[in-house]
Formats: structure tokens, sequence, C-alpha cells
């Protein structure tokens, strides 16, 4: 321990970077890194030269003994490794594009993670991740892996059931609705407690309390509304609202707000491209500033770009793990006992308890009847996609999408899943044997 | 025993009628009825006259010792019976019209059990079987109760959950398959081995043998198909089918190939009316030919209705149950520990073996993928139904109408609800207080 | 199937096989046998040669084309076989003596299934039987394994979690209760309904119906008893027997009347020695009358054995599994999500519906609250039990020992584990690396 | 929550209350008592007025304006509490003599909770615990009850199943586990991490970890040994300890070292009387020393006399409770999903995270697979036993006795259930009724 962790950054080239290394130089004390690297692929050698630069801008300026080094040689930096981050995007925005686009055409949502177009991203995203997850096997078997490359949930969830490695997958959304509840009670965070069910990026909290008060309720009739940037706000039913039994994620809008979060994304496609276009324009901007070699710290635009807290949620996990600490946090891991309506092996988003042996999920005490169907339909179209990644099966892909809950029909799901895999051929060897 | 069984048809003025009595007359010998009574409320008092007449000229000419009784008093009939049947339509066509009218105005599918304004037809129907339990208690707690009202599953977990009267559901569709397959492959029915998994009109026949031999792939290979009369024929997915992993019931296609059984739906809608409307002409004619005084048999043309082999599946369980004869029926039950992703309390349509005591629901061997996530969905929606219908909560109902999968928006299940429930205004005193 | 079956029958050499034979041949019909292998080890041959020609007399008096093998090659024997029927001994009469006698000279319920001696016997015998699992799954994987082998509950649960091969295991007590039954009661067989709960040799019958009409609580009242004839009868406490729910198997003493039943053996001890030296002195006559040339059909004195009906038991199976009879047989099978108490893996005792796919076992409806302590009690005992078998390892070995009820504490597990592995170190390889 | 908290304690008269006093003048700051009050009943006024009156010196010394109330009105007491801890002895310790000398005049272990006497405790206490509950829930349905009333497990299980209390049971071995561990290895008590599984006076600690290293291994292997003072030392068997998987409590020698430990429970009968006997006196003399009028604190003495730990126990988890601390504690609460082979409504002892809202039970991450079979047999003892207590039924009574893994044959269930309920007639009205 006397000598310090060492990290490996796996897309360390993102532009998200910056954020999670300040968060290693604020929490330093508990968190004593000695070396800190930066891995990237061929192909974002480019990104990962100029973030990684500003990084050891940052940490010069810190004064601290963190050794940053980049490489593209996975394995080098694996090696050893206490903690594995992952922040990866297969086929980078390109591909994200037509996760977007190709569904969008055809009448259905374009979402990245939740929408039919999230099941390419996972089909890219699950072999590659289980590749790395061989090298930390072999590597660095004691090593924590820190998933927030999404889909989170199905990426969490293949890598637990196809790899040894002990992994949790994360993502900013729970510590994003802690912070927005901070704020709005001016409460410090420890007096909140709130309880998760659900999924990632579907999931509902189903308690809210501050010092031990109630307020789910007047939150749901208000209709007050946390929501990410990347999501239009919409009005919600206040009589569906008051009877839900859970304040819902935003990303639940676009189950039940279906028709409403399409003609948004039409407009705005119209407007602006997809989203994946909006968030390019916003990362070469921010890789312009990221070059200037005065700068010494996270620039405030990167907040703009919709990853608030990543770093806050990764670094309060790793100080969890490393410490023994024992606080609650909302994690992705296998729903063990928890649900009892989805299997054991499912990876489900729930509060956990973060001992040094890993996290404990803690029991729900109530869950939404509203929410155990989706939640049940989301997860087969999730374990059908694990399994189409894994196996390369289209047969078991069409299942996959036709069993999203956004598409209406198998002969949608058929035209959808081949313009789709026809434009990832590039990323899906094992469709193209 | 040797006086004979005493057995209750609550809406015995159904055009169906005649095709139950034929079963009974056909096994008075495993089943030796002393009195048949057929019970209707006042406004179908016209109607069980009619068919109650035919009834009596049937039983004459059968020359057995069967007294046939018509009544308006319905604790008359159920007191001291052996078994109580109920196959009711509570709202008659009129009611059922507008459970599919309403919904194919906003473009949705208008199904009177699966479809949205299934659950209208739940919402009747529950409160009025649960107030005939509450006679069965009192008056024949021995009883078994048949349940043919449909949606049947529902009605049947009402029942199961809300009384203590002992009762099964029933379709015709399992029978139904078994038919066909013994036209088809020439075989003696017991020759024939199928495992049903799912729900009452959701259901995936998972193994279809024939003397061991298993002809389900080549059933999904061919794209064989078995539909009911009341649901247009249309082309599957080759791919999809053979991936599937069970047979599917023609209810699916309202989920599978929901596009194409609206679009059939709207012009069958612009050409003849809703499905209420044409049954209400078939029923007609079926009235005007059992008036004639000369008519001692159940006519051909009732075959046209869409029920066939009811009696057959009725005459069956009550045989079994009768006589503990332990074959293999496909009935709805509670689920027990069946479906590990169901609660034990959910109606389930399900293989049981047909003890003297009850039927005991058999383990499945194969749950595809694919299909427990749209039974999970549609129990959240049944689910939700069942507590409406009791407690009359509009949130409720619309959180119901919102889950169900058919619905693609909570602006919509709130448009499909209000409309649906001001047009049911007379038979829901519960949710106008 | 036109050509007729192939049968392997293991420890052909048994003092039980004329009994198989003459099963075999009463149901030719239903189980058309082309070949029957009789299959010993080389220790077993006179044995084998004697009952073997026996057996072949019977035959030829019988007329049909059954073909009688004998054969000291197993992989002979099991190569392309409907069925494999196992009947061994490890260590023969010999080793069962130290496992009666052992525990006997400490004070404990000497008892070669239930008893710790059991332990020995499954010890020696699961490898064995593993073994030839590995040549049913080379040499016939379609077929059927029925294991007689006690202790039958635990080698069951051995094959079916460390082998693919499909195998049931089979006690002759179930259907000898059924023929008590159908004797005391003068009524046929499938007039008689019962319920089993438990595992091998520790079963409640909590259902004995005639014609739908209880019989169970009369049975109780009047502490009737059936026996096996291996066991001496001993009073029931009237009050506790009224509530305890079910009736209990006569193993069962071993635990409820341990004080009384381990008497009782140091009185047969002392006066004739084990039971295991009893048996010796039968099977010596037995095979004496096999070796008479006139004999062709099985001996009454074959009846004293104590085997009764298995044979029937055997044949019954077949029959059902080779046809899809579809009737309810008692059988031990991976207990799946009969018993919520227990692992889904593990082999207990319940009623089946033997269908040509093999064993669907039927959910138990009513469990006595008395009866799931000492299941599960005796279950970790077994789990640990083939652990150990397995692995050879001491430590789970003496674990196993001090887990079971008849054991008061771990130094005495100690001591009964020492001697007892000891003495059985020819058979136990594994113990002695 | 500015006016502070009311408290009952009931049973307020103990030995145990100068202990109870003592911890909530610690800890205050976090626990801001208002009025706390002592109940007893009319036998115990003498014993209620000489510890009444020490408390209230001790709470004057302090400085505190902590209101002290000696009532024998329990209704009064319970009126608005905030807390109500219960530490009553029904029977007092002359019903205990008797629980633990029957068992062992006839050969058994005399142990008044674990033993078979404790079933006469339970029986005695059950219903008075569940008369309390009645009264809190009339006049004090928020209250939190905190249940240290040996049988603990039982008696906790009996409140969760049969009243509407937020009740939680409480025993002090586990925290004791906890400071000889800080002792041990001189670490700081937040840097151990413990897991307990099982039921209250019968678990097993499956990991011990100082931070975040394994010390399990070297406990067993050492045979280091935690010990209650009302428990002899004796020597494990080190392979048994070593292949066993936990750290057993010291109460599960009365199952492990059967023989041990009665042959020395009857040395110390013949020497010193009963366990009882030897309380007793230790008590008169406690009392003796709380009569000085100078006395203003908890004398040294009271440690001896076996309760250590217990107010920190009970004031830890009143600060959590009020507080939302959301630590780690170890508890008995309802199994909910944590135990898969118990019922969710069966009382165990497992880690909690105590949150405002009440503790929230953490997945076991280990079960030994010996402790199963023993957890299942007792806790079926124990289900009997609280349906016993609540029927005052002698068969389930007697059901409950033999199922006792230490009472070996129903016969001697038999003699021990009619000589302890004789001796327990004034206690036990339903039982003779
Ligand atoms: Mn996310
Ligand atoms: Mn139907
Ligand atoms: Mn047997
Ligand atoms: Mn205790």
């Amino acid at each position: 321990m006397a000598k310090g962790l060492k990290i490996a950054v796996i897309g360390g080239g993102s532009s998200y970077t910056p954020e999670i290394v300040e968060g290693f130089i604020k929490h330093y004390e508990e968190l004593p890194i000695r070396e800190l690297w930066l891995v990237d692929i061929e192909q974002g050698k480019r990104k990962l030269d100029i973030v990684g630069e500003l990084a050891k801008r940052m940490v010069v300026k810190s004064g601290l003994p963190i050794d940053v080094r980049l490489t593209l040689d996975r394995r080098e930096a694996i090696d050893g490794a206490d903690f594995v981050s992952t922040q990866m995007r297969v086929g980078l925005l390109e591909a994200r594009k037509w996760d977007e686009r190709i569904p969008n055409l055809h009448g259905i949502i374009g979402q990245e993670t939740t929408g039919p177009g999230g099941m390419m991203k996972a089909l890219r995203t699950i072999p590659v991740l289980l590749d790395i997850c061989k090298d930390i096997e072999e590597l660095a078997p004691n090593a924590w892996l820190l998933n927030f490359t999404n889909p989170a949930g199905m990426v969490t969830e293949a890598i637990a059931r196809h790899s040894k490695v002990k992994s949790i997958g994360l993502c900013n959304a729970p510590i994003g609705l802690h912070k927005w509840l901070t704020k709005k009670y001016e409460v410090e965070a420890k007096r909140i407690y709130t309880e998760f069910v659900g999924l990632n990026h579907l999931h509902w909290v189903t308690r809210i309390e501050i010092e031990g008060e109630d307020k789910l309720t007047e939150l749901l009739d208000k209709r007050e509304e946390y929501s990410g940037k990347n999501v239009p706000a919409t009005e919600w039913d206040p009589e569906f609202l008051r009877t839900l039994g859970g304040f819902p994620s935003y990303y639940l809008k676009y189950f039940y707000m279906q028709d409403a979060m399409l003609e948004d994304q039409l407009a705005s496609l119209k407007a602006n491209g997809t989203r994946a276009e909006v968030v390019k324009r916003v990362e070469d901007e921010l890789f312009e500033l990221y070059k200037d070699p005065d700068l010494q710290e996270k620039p405030k635009q990167l907040e703009q770009r919709g990853g608030a807290y990543y770093s806050e949620a990764a670094v309060n996990l790793m100080v969890s793990l490393r410490n023994d600490r024992r606080d609650i946090q909302t994690l992705n891991v296998a729903n063990g006992r928890v649900l009892d309506f989805l299997p054991e092996d499912a990876a489900i988003e729930v509060n956990c308890v973060v001992t040094g042996q890993g996290p404990l999920p803690l029991p729900v005490t109530k869950v939404p009847e509203q929410a155990k169907g989706l939640i049940a339909a989301v997860k087969t179209y999730e374990r059908l996609t694990i399994e189409a990644a894994i196996t390369g099966n289209r047969g078991i892909a069409l299942q996959a999408m036709a069993a999203h809950p956004l598409v209406p029909s198998v002969r949608v799901a058929k035209i959808l899943l081949d313009e789709m895999l026809e434009k990832n051929k590039p990323y899906l060897p094992r469709f193209f044997k």
C-alpha cells in the first residue's frame, strides 16, 4: 500500500479524462496514486496525446507524485493495476451517429443506450471488453474493473457472466440526482436517503428522504424534474406520476413519452443532426481548448458535455473499495436475490454498501408494480443482446431486437437490424463470418 | 355420487350453450348429471328461454335422465352444485364493440381480450365474478368453478387471490391446437405431447412431440399455422420463427405483427364494423335457428362462431376432476413455483395433471428467453388491472393502461382510458363514486 | 423400435435378478426386449453364471425372443443400450457388515443406507457409478439409467450433478406402500392417490386418498403400519403421529425412535450378527436354489429377501418412459423448484409424471413443518458426503459425519469416520493417496 | 426532535438496568432522552425501586435533563414512546431453573435459550410480548421495539409474524466478538469486518477481516476462542474447525460437543446447582450493592453477570435508527431473501445496514454447507414452538420438542414436554384450558 496505487484508464484519450484526473488530484490522500496509465488505441493516438499532455500539466500543477503514462499498449497498462477503468466508444461518434439515425429514419426512437441503437453499441463493445477482461484475468487478477462504458448495464452483465474479473458498472445518473437534491434542499449529501430500483438507464427512485422525512411525494406531486442535459424536458401526466410509486429516471421518458420524445428527436435531427453530431462538435471544441499549453486544469466547458459527476462517482467508488468505507452507492452489479423476478446473474442498478471486498447490494424495500413489466421486458432484450454479441448469431439478434419495447413489430425489428448490422460491419466480425 | 351431479352454467343464455349440452350428453357415463341449471340475468331472459328450450329438446332426444332448469335466480342454481361454469359477457356485445372500436380510432390494436380494450372487459367482469364467488363460498363451498369468462387469465387470478372458491380458468385455444395436430398428423390425441408456457392468450408451445419425436422444429421451419377463426392469417418472418423456441399462439400476432394486424383491423372495421358487430350478426342468426321447435341438436352453424371445442375442454376437465383421471390438460391456474419470474399467485396457462383434488401444474422444461419479457410485461398490466377492478382507482387503472405493451405512451393511455371509462360508466360503479 | 430394446443390468449377478427377469417376461408386449445383458465384475463371476443360467431358463420357458447375455465387459453391455439398470454393492455384504457394526460398537444406529454407515456405502459407490456414467455418456448417450444402487438418493444426486447421463433413482418403498394400501382397502391401485414428500428412505406420505376420500387421518389415528421386512415394528406415540401431518416411512423410525431402534439393533447384533450377516445367509440359500437346473422361474423364497416389488418398480418406469404413458410414479429426481428449502439440484423422492422425455416432478401440496428440518439436515449430510466421495477430502468427510443427525458430537463423528475409513481402505483409493 | 426522546424499558427492574442507563448518559448527545421510563410488574416492584433509585442517582450525577420514571403501568410508559426496549424474564430465575434442570435429569443438555428448556422460555414469553405489542400498536405505533428478551430469535420472529410493531431482536454475542477482536488485534472497531450467518445463539462468523486482510483462517487454525462467561471452554477438533468455513458461536458447542457439554453440566449441577441458581446468587449480591445510597454509577461487579456490552448494543442501535447512521450491525430481523433455504418471515441473525427507516439485511457472501442443515433443523423447531406458543396446542408442542436436534427421540420429547409443561402451569394458561 505504502507504494501507492496503479490505475489504468482504458479509453484514456476521451474528452472526459481531465474530469477524472481532477478527481484523482482532489482525493489523493484517500487514494494515493503512484501511476496513472492512460491507454488508447492507434486510432485515438492524437486525442490521447492532447488530453494526456493536459493531464500531465494538471498533475504538475498539483505538486503530487503521480506518474502519468500514455500508452497504446493495453497490457502494459493493465499489468499489476489496482483499478482499471474503461470509458471507451468502439466505432467512435461516427458509429453512434448511425445508432441514432437509422431508427429515426424508420420512425423509431434513436437513443444510443436505451434505444434499439443501443443494441449495436452493445454488439460492438461487449467483445472488446471481454478481451480486456482476459488481459485483466492474466495480468491483474486482483484488480477492480470500473466500467463506465455504455451500455453499462449490458456490458457489466456480460463481464459478470463471461469472465472472472471483479467488475462494477457505473453511471453518473444516480450521483447526479443526489447532487440535484443537495442543491434543491440545501442539505448535506449524507442527510439524503434514496433508494433506486431497476436497471442502468431504467431506474425508479422509490424513496427520497431528507433527515428521515419523505420528500418523494412532494417531488412527484409538483412534477419536479431532474434531467440530464442530453434529454429534453417534457411534461409528465400528474396523475400518472402521483400513482407511479417512484421518481422516474429521465431515460424513462423514452418509454413513457415515446411519441413526444420521437417528435422532439425528429425535429432536432432536422435542425442539428443526431446527438452524436452535436457531441462531435462539442468534443472538437474541447480538444481545441485542451491543446492550449497554458491550460493546467479542467476547463469549465467540459461540464456542458453531459458526463457531470462522472469523475466523482469513479473516485468515490475507488476510495470506498480501497478503504472498506461501507458507505451506500448506487451501482450496477449482479442481482443476486434482490429482485425476485430477475435471474441472479442479471445486472441491476441498485444501492450497495461498498466494503473492502466489494459492493453488497441492499434489499429493495419498494418496487413499483408498474416498473416490473418494463424492467423484465428490457432485461429480456438485454440478455438476448448479450447472447448475440458473444455468438454473433443473427437469429438471436433478431429475437433481441423484436423484444425491445420500443420496436413495434418483428417486421420493423428485421429492417432495423439488417440496416444497422450492415452499417456496423467493420466492428462486428462475428456477424460476418 | 349415486344420485348424480348438479351443474350450474352461469350465462346459460349464451349461444354456446348447445355445444356444452351436447358434451354433457355425450359424456353422461363418466359425468352423470342429475340437474343442469342454466342461469342468466333479467336482460338475457329472452335468449335463455330460446336456448334453454333447445337444450331441453336435446336432452329429451338423448333419453337421459338429466333435469334441465332455466332460472334467473343465481343462488338457487349454485346451491349445492358440484360444478359451476361461467360464460358471461358483462355489457354484452355492445360493450365489446367499444372495447374494439375506441383503440382503433386512436390507431391502437382493438382486441377484446389481449388488447387495451380487454382492460375494460376485466373491469366490468371481475367484480361480477367475485360476487358469484361469494355465493359459491356460501352455497356450494366444495364446488369447482370452471371459468370460461374472458379475459380468463385475469378473471382466474382475481378469483384465486380474492376468494376461497376452487376455480380453474379455461380457454379453447390449447385443445384447438391439439385437434389441429391430430388432424394434421393423423394420429390419436394421446400420442401427441405438447408443453405450453405463458399466460392465457399469450402462450408459446415449446414442445410438440408425436410418439416421442420432435415436430416443433418442422412446424416452425415450415411456418405452419394453427389459427383461430377470429384472427387473420399473416406471414411470420421465417428466421424469427426458427429462433423463437416455441410455436406462438395466434394471439401473439397482436404483439409480434402489431403493424400488420392493425392495418388489417382498420380495413376490416371500415368494411364490416368491429368484430363485435360481426359476431352480433352471427349470433342473431344462431338464435333464429335455435327457435326452430324441430331442432333437437347443436346446429352445424355454431362451429362458425369461434368457440370450437369449448364444450370438450369443459367436459374433459369435469370428468378428470370427478374421476381423479390424472391426465394432462392445459389450464389457467396459480403459478406456484412454475415460472420463477412471476409471483406465486399469478395465473398462468400451463400443463396440469388433473387429479381428483384439482390440477397440479407441471414444471416447464423450456422457456424461450424472448417470451419472458413479454409475459412479465403483460402480467404487470394484468395485475394492475385486477387491482383497478377491485379498488375502482383511476390512478391504478392509468398505470395498468400505460403498462400495456400495445400502448405507446402515457399520453395515449390517458386518452384511451378516459374515453373507455366514460363509455363503460353503467358497468363500472366503483369508478364513478 | 421394431427391432426391440437393449437392456444392460449392471450387477447382474445379484440375487434379485430373477425378479427383474420375471418382470421383463411379463411386460414383454409394452417393453419388447431384444437383448438383455447381465454384467458383473470378475469377483462376481460365479454368482453371475448361476443366476444368468437361471435367467436363460426362465426366458426359454417363456418362449420369448429375448437374447440373454452374460458378460464381465461392462462397455460391451452398455454400448447402444436403451436402458441401463444398476443394482450393485461395492465391497459386497462384507463391507456392509462393517457399515452396520462399527456404529453399533459406539452406541450409534448401524444402518446401511440412512445410518452413518451409509456414508461409507456412498463413498465406495459414487465413484464407481460415475465411472459407469462415463461409459454411458460415450456409448449410449440416449440411454436412461435406472439406479437402484443404494444409497439411491445420494447416488442419484451425484450422477445428476456430475455427469450428463439421464438418470432416475428408484426405491421399492413407495410401490410397496401402494401394494399394502391396495390389499388393505381391497381396491385397484389406480383408485389410490398418494403424495410423497422427502428424500430417499426419508419420506412422509402427506396424502392418502381412495377414490378421492381421505384415508391418511384414519391410518395415523389407528397407528396402522406398513413396514419393510428389514425393520422391526415399534409403537409410535399416538399424539405425535396424529399431529405429524404425514404417514412416515418406516426408515424414519431410526430418527424418531432412535433409542428403541438402537436397543433392538444391539440385541439383534448379539443374537444374529449384523443385518448384513443375516442377509448373507439368505443369499447363500437363494444361490443354492438357483443352481437347480430344473428351476425355470423365480423361487418363492426370493420374496423373503427384502426387495419386494423392486422388479415391478423398474419395469413400470421403463414402460412409461418408452411409451410416454404419463402416469404418476414416485421417483428420485432433481428437486427443481419443488421444495423451496432445498437447492434445485438436490435429489428428492417425489411424485412424477413419467413422460416419454422423462419424469416431471409434481408440486407438493403439503409439507409437514416437522419434516422440513430433518430433510434439510439429512440433505446437508448427503451433499457433504457427495463432495467427500468425489474429492476424497477427509475434512469434508468429517463435516459430513458431524452433520448426520444420528451422530451426537464431532468427537463421535471423528471416531466413526477414522475406524470406518480404515476398514474401507481397499474401496476408497481417493482417501489414501 | 427538539423536545427529546421518550424511552420505555420493560423489565426495568432488571439487574442490567444500570448498564443501559450508563449507556444513555454516555450517548446523550446523539440520543437526547427526555423521559426514561422503567416499567416492571407488581412482582418485581421491590427490585424496580432499588435499581430505579440507583438510575436516578446516576442521572443526577451526570447533570443531564433526563427524567427517570418508575412505574408498574406499562401503558403509561409505552404511550408515545420513541423506543421500547424489553429485557424480561417471565417466571423469573425460578422458572429458568427448571428449564435447565429437567432436561439434565433425563441426560439431555439443559440450556435456557438453545436447549430444549428454551422452548418453555419461549412458551412463557411469546404471549406476554405479543400483549406488549398490542399496547405499542395502539399507543406508540411509530416506536421501535428493541427486544433483548430471550430466546430473542423466536420472540423476534413471533412479533414480526403476529404484530405490526417495528421490532428488532438483539443479542450481545456479536458485539462481544467484535470487542474481543478489537482487543486481540489492538485495532479500532471500524477496521474490523465480520460477516455473520445463522440464527440467534446459532451463528457462524464466515468472514473476519482486519483492514481487508483475512484473519478467519488463522483464528480457526489456532483454535482461538471467544467465549461468553456462561459457557465452559472445551477443545475443538482442529480438523473440524479448519474445514468448517466459519468461526462458530460458543453456543454451537451445545450441538458440536454435545457429550462433553452435558458431562460438564452434570458435574456443575452437582457442585453448584443449575446456572439459574448461580445467577440468582450473583443477582442478590448485585441488588445489595444497588441499595447503597452513595452508589452513583454502575458497579464493576455487574460485568461478571454475563450481559457485557448489552447496553452498548442497544444504544448503538437506537443512535443509528434515530440518526440514519447507516452503519453495519448484526441484528435479528426477518430473513427476507437473505438465506434461500429459510422462509422470508423467519428471523435470522445477520449483518444489517441500520438506516433511519430501519435495518436492511445484507446478503451473505458465504454460507458453510455444514451450517445449513443445523440452521434449518433449529428453525423448524423454532417455528413449531412459536405456533405452539400462540395456539397452546400440545400436539404442536410435541412436534416442536421432537424436532429439537438435542432431543434423541419422540419418547424423550414426550417425557420432557410433559414434565416441563406441568412445572410451567402457572405461566402457560393456553395449555391448560
Ligand atoms: Mn449512464
Ligand atoms: Mn380463450
Ligand atoms: Mn430403497
Ligand atoms: Mn443473546
